[in-house]
Order: structure tokens, then C-alpha cells, then sequence
């Protein structure tokens, strides 16, 4: 057997420093570097650039100029070189949080060469890094029993699409016979099937609340919610093609109709409890007056209603039997008392007043909710809060 | 209602142009572009770039240095800058491929901006863009049923470690009630349990053969073959920490011997075929040292075994009851007539010479063995090809 026998020194450091495609252009430069005291160090080997800046939402807000208007954009701060590395340390630890950041070489917004953990967000790809502690602990994997998320397809007859769902099973799931109750969790415009496990960290905080004692195990289903789609971008048959705003179904009703089609899909392929009370939906901004419409056009179908942040913003332009007859539907679905209707903002969201009216509405209505204000807009930061709030409350009676 | 009522227009617009994280940086460029000519034009928006060029596997290899040799990478071409806009098209049509590339500005090397389809190999992240047709249109997503795909964790007790793996199950495995044959398929040094997925598309090939009747309906099982470690970068609870291909557990027989926990996981959670002939183990480069270490050490475990640019290459050094009697554990493996055993490799490949050895050795032995070339080397072209073969060929008795 000798003689076909290598060593493994030198051609393993030929196939670490050549061999593997993977190995080109991987970087000696440690970026981010989370020190001791929680402060953060960007560092960017760029020699020939004249400015590098970073810009991300661990740094202040500012106001940035748009054809729509002045509004709170992400901070930036300056690199300083040195030997060709750029580096920038945060002035103070930060609190613990999952944030993104990208760099601005000579003005080119480019995402870090150092750092592989990239997140995509609609149409844009920023990496990545948390400070761990405090409610951010929720949001990173630990080592406890561990969930499984499968990608899977669905037949939607009414949509004409075979389309594709994100499905978390609990711990435990594949070895016991019992039934689970199953959480819908949608998300927002421009997002998909993949972004509440993403920057939502849905598997994460399911895991690790579950392991806590602080949620009931349960199935998390995550739709895509464009109802012209297959799939989120490059998972579909129209391969790599560019993510879009701009969808064709995305609140004109088709999406909440066949909502009932996900619900029977996931009712015969998953151990669930299979009743209102076993049923959850919550969403984030467009998810959230997806929610809202579904949970009052199926009153007999969730127990638990959640609106993150939630687009209560019905486009008159619109006809569909789905928004008909609002106040009638409403009135159903409260008069069943729901176990949960929950509502949240955050006190900078630019959907904060068509939430207030919409509060102020149930109340005169004397319909009953709970209600959950947060600091800050409509960003991820207060969607991952709302997931750690929501679930907690879930399944409980 | 109507009092609560906002228009779509000006708030969708400034949700559109803002509200979302998610928008902050998204591009007005196009690129890549796959022109109808099957040309390809990359384009960048760097008004104060001095230099632009595009480098990926797309354009003739050139001769690298590096401090261990000189090797062939991927060639670059440059682009030519108007009104801040730096463009380049290949002069001629690119074959039906999945391919990887990124930019170098100023020397800088970063990804596409405008291309949010990047994939993680390794330690470093590239963008891809896939030209349709023959072999490549396994690689896409066609409307042909799909299966799913599962991330999940299985405890290994002889590695002390919860592990993640990836499970792929053929369209109908939900709906049916019948046994599955299983595939394992293991990754290359660095890769982790992501990389048949990713730049692999082993989800797409299987849909797409399975679909056409050219493979059997299958389960395919995507492992970490590095046995110190949990799941891939960012997947395990070691964070979001650098990938590295200095991995203290991977050729030194932990893994290899770990691997009944494996299959018996996979028996015990799934519809298998539990014997030798539904089971099959390939892996590419280090995973091909696996796969021929693993077959040999459970000889009645797999009757389809294929060594994909497999890393024959034993270090002296490492001691292991894996790696002991290898003489006799093949002589035992053999003798049993395995139904398939197929070597692989591309005729640059550097361990081309390894395998050589290894399948002469074989053939002194009078071991029966399928052998397939092709031309260029260790690169993720060649692998995408070699599942594509191989796969039609098993459990097909």
C-alpha cells in the first residue's frame, strides 16, 4: 500500500493554499473582531483606497435625503489606515445585538471580504455579527436540542403554483407520536419563504425558548407571501434573477384566500393539533395585515393573532372579496374572543398612526387586544423582539 | 374604516424607497447580464475606481504564485469605465454552466453589488450566474416536483457532539408509505454540510433526474465531515467564527468511524431500505477518502460507493484502527462484489497521480471498479458533473 502513499505536508498545503476553488481570495484580515469589552473592530485591507468608512445599525441613526423624503438612515463611521489595513474600533461596547454593517470604499458600498456571514434582505446583502446578552442570547444557536427546518413545496391550486415553505418541527418531533400546535409566521414586502430564519432568527429563538421552558414546543410554518411567486429569489424556476419590491400579488387579497391551502398542507404531512386552538398567525408588516386579514376571514381558524409593525394600509384601488365587509368579519372573529390578539409597534414606525387609528378602532369597538410599543421603526431589531414576546404567550390555555 | 385608511401610493413608495432595512443600498445596475447570445455582461457602478476587473472560473485559467507553487486560477478581464459605470462582456458565447466570479476593485477583490446570488464556499464568497443548457440544466430549478430539504442534528455519542446534517427527501416521500434507498454524501476538506447544496446543487440534480426518470426516487444525506466540529460556519454554537480549513479532526479516522451513528439516525427517522443495497456513500476530495474509508470499514453496510477526486492520501503520521488493514478490509469489501465502486477524477487534478496509484493497485488486486475522466482538476464543475453520472447509476438492480 506504500507506494501509492502521500504525505500529507506538502500537497495538503498545496490543496489548502490552491486546490479547493473555495480558497481563492480567502482573507488573512480579522473582520469584525468583538473584544473583551463588547467593543467592535472593523478592519478592511484596501491599500489603494483613498476612504473607507463603515455603516451599519450599531451606529447612530442619521438622516438621509430621498426622492420620497428625509428619513432615519444607518450611521457611517471612517477607517483609518495603516499599512494598507483600515481599521475602526467602536468608541463604546455595544448592547447585545445581531447587527448588520457593509463598508463605503471611495463611496462603493461593498460587503466585508473578511467575513462570510452574510444575510440577504430583499435586494440587498449585509454581513452580519452579534453581541451576545440579554435578549440577543435568544438569537444565536446554543448548544441545546436543536429543531429541524426543512425547505418544502406545496400544490397551491388556487394560485396555479407549486410554491415553496420554510418549516420548523421542534425538538423531539421525528421521536414522539404526539400532536403539535402550529405557529404561521409571515413576513414582510420584498421578503420570502427565507427571512424570518434569516435576520428574523425564528429557528434560534424557537430553540432556545423551547429549551427554556418558555414557549410550548410548536411547529413555526414561514409562507412565501407574494403570491405571484414560486419562491424567494434563485429558489424557483426563474433561477438567479434579481429580488423585486415591486410584486404584482402581494396585497390585493389572492394570498390571504388561499391561505387555507397552507393550512390543509401542513395538516396532512405534520403531527398537528388541528383546531383554532392548536393555531397561530403573526407577521411583520405586510405579514402582519396579511395576518390580520386572514385571521378575520377564517375566524374559526387561529386562536392567536400577531401584528409586528403591521401595513394597515388597505389600497382603495383594490377590489377583493378578501377586504369586503371588514367591520362584519372583524366583528365575527371578536365576538369568538381570539386568545391572543396582539399588536405591536415601535414608536418611530411610519405605520405607527395606521396602527393607532386601527387600535383606536378595536377600542371603540371594545374589542379586546394587547398591545406592545417598542423604541425604534421598522426595522429587524424589533421584529426578533416581537417573535421573543409573542411566542411566550402561545398555546399556553 | 375608512377613517384609518392610507393610500398605497405615498406610503408604499416610502416604504419602498426606505422603510425596510432591507432597501438601504439595493442596485439600479444589472448585472450579471446573460444575454440573448449567451454572452455575459458584468457591470459595476465605482465612478472613483481606478481599476476594475472581473475574475471567476468563466474566463481562461491563468498561472498563480503562491508561496507553495505555482498553480492555475481563474484568469480576469478588465472593465471599461463610462459615466461611472464600468462594463465588461465576454467576447464570446459562455457554455451551458454554473459559474462563480467577482470583481477586483483597485486590487480590491469584493462582490457584485448588484447580484445578491453569492454562495459561501469554504472561507470565501463569490456570485454566480448559471448560462442554461445540456449537463448545466441539471443544475437549475425547473417546474418538476421537488423534494425537501431538511437541516437537522443528530447526537453522536463518539464524538461527544449534537451534529448537523442535511437531508434530502424526493418528491412523493411525504405522501407515499414506501422504504427508501439512501445516498450519503459527503463534502470536501473545509466544506461542512451546506457545501452538496450550495455550489453542489444536489437538490436541483436530483429534482431534475428523478423527474425525468433518469435516477430512482432517493433520500441523499449531506454530513459534516469535520468530527470536531458541530454544523457549518454561523450554524453551530461557535457563532458567526471563521470558517478554516486547519480543522484538527478530519482525515485522522473519528469521522469514519463515527458513521453507523449516522445511518443509524437516518433508519431510525426516515422510511429507509435498511440494508447494504439501499445504501450508497460518495463524497468529493476529502469526502472521497471518507467514502472509500467508511465502505470499507462497514463492508456490508454500501453497495454503491463512488470516489469523486477523492484525497487518497494517507498522513504516516495519523494512527487510527481505521486506517489499519487496509489490505484485508478491501480484499473483504471485494470479495462481496459491491454493486457499484466509482472513481472519478479530472486529468489536471493534483491528486490525479494518487489516484492513478490507487486504481492500479486495485487492478492488481483483480478489484472490480468503474472509472470515469475528465479534463480539468479539484473544482466544483467537475463534482457537479460526477454526482450528475453517478447518480443514474444506483439502485437500479
Amino acid at each position: 500500500m506504500k507506494k501509492y502513499i502521500l504525505l500529507l505536508g506538502s500537497a495538503m498545503l498545496a490543496m489548502c493554499a490552491n486546490a479547493q476553488q473555495a480558497l481563492w481570495g480567502a482573507s488573512q484580515i480579522v473582520s469584525p473582531q468583538v473584544n473583551d469589552n463588547k467593543t467592535v473592530t472593523f478592519r478592511l485591507a484596501a491599500p489603494n483606497a483613498k476612504e473607507v468608512k463603515v455603516t451599519g445599525d450599531f451606529l447612530p441613526t442619521q438622516k438621509i435625503k430621498t426622492p420620497f423624503g428625509e428619513f432615519d438612515g444607518p450611521g457611517t463611521a471612517e477607517l483609518v489606515q495603516k499599512d494598507g489595513v483600515w481599521e475602526y474600533t467602536t468608541p463604546e461596547a455595544l448592547a447585545p445585538e445581531l447587527y448588520s454593517y457593509t463598508f463605503l470604499v471611495d463611496g462603493l458600498k461593498i460587503t466585508d471580504p473578511s467575513n462570510v456571514h452574510q444575510i440577504r434582505d430583499v435586494a440587498s446583502v449585509t454581513n452580519v455579527f452579534l453581541i451576545d446578552g440579554d435578549r440577543a442570547s435568544y438569537y444565536k444557536i446554543k448548544d441545546v436540542p436543536h429543531g429541524t427546518v426543512r425547505k418544502m413545496w406545496y400544490e397551491s391550486p388556487s394560485l396555479g403554483l407549486n410554491r415553496r415553505l420554510t418549516v420548523y418541527t421542534p425538538a423531539g418531533y421525528e421521536s414522539s407520536n404526539k400532536n403539535y400546535p402550529v405557529f404561521y409566521l409571515l413576513h414582510g414586502m420584498g421578503g420570502d419563504e427565507n427571512a424570518w430564519t434569516e435576520l428574523g432568527r425564528a429557528a434560534q429563538i424557537l430553540d432556545n425558548m423551547i429549551a427554556e421552558g418558555k414557549a410550548e414546543p410548536m411547529i413555526v410554518v414561514m409562507t412565501n407571501g407574494n403570491a405571484a411567486l414560486q419562491a424567494a429569489p434563485g429558489e424557483s424556476s426563474l433561477g438567479f434573477s434579481a429580488p423585486s419590491m415591486q410584486l404584482p400579488k402581494t396585497m390585493e387579497g389572492s394570498f390571504e384566500a388561499h391561505f387555507p391551502e397552507v393550512v390543509n398542507f401542513i395538516d396532512n404531512n405534520f403531527r398537528t393539533i388541528k383546531k383554532k386552538e392548536g393555531r397561530a398567525i403573526a407577521g411583520l408588516s405586510m405579514g402582519g395585515f396579511h395576518s390580520m386579514h386572514i385571521s378575520k376571514q377564517y375566524p374559526d381558524m387561529f386562536d392567536y393573532v400577531g401584528l409586528f409593525s403591521a401595513a394597515i394600509m388597505p389600497d382603495k384601488k383594490v377590489s377583493s372579496p378578501i377586504y369586503d365587509d371588514l367591520d362584519a368579519k372583524l366583528k365575527k372573529q371578536f365576538d369568538a374572543k381570539p386568545a391572543l390578539y396582539w399588536i405591536a409597534i415601535g414608536n418611530t414606525d411610519f405605520l405607527y398612526k395606521a396602527n393607532e387609528e386601527y387600535r383606536k378602532m378595536l377600542d371603540d369597538k371594545g374589542y379586546k387586544y394587547t398591545y406592545y410599543e417598542t423604541p425604534e421603526g421598522h426595522i429587524w431589531k424589533n421584529w426578533r423582539i416581537y417573535l421573543t414576546e409573542f411566542v411566550p404567550q402561545l398555546f399556553k390555555k
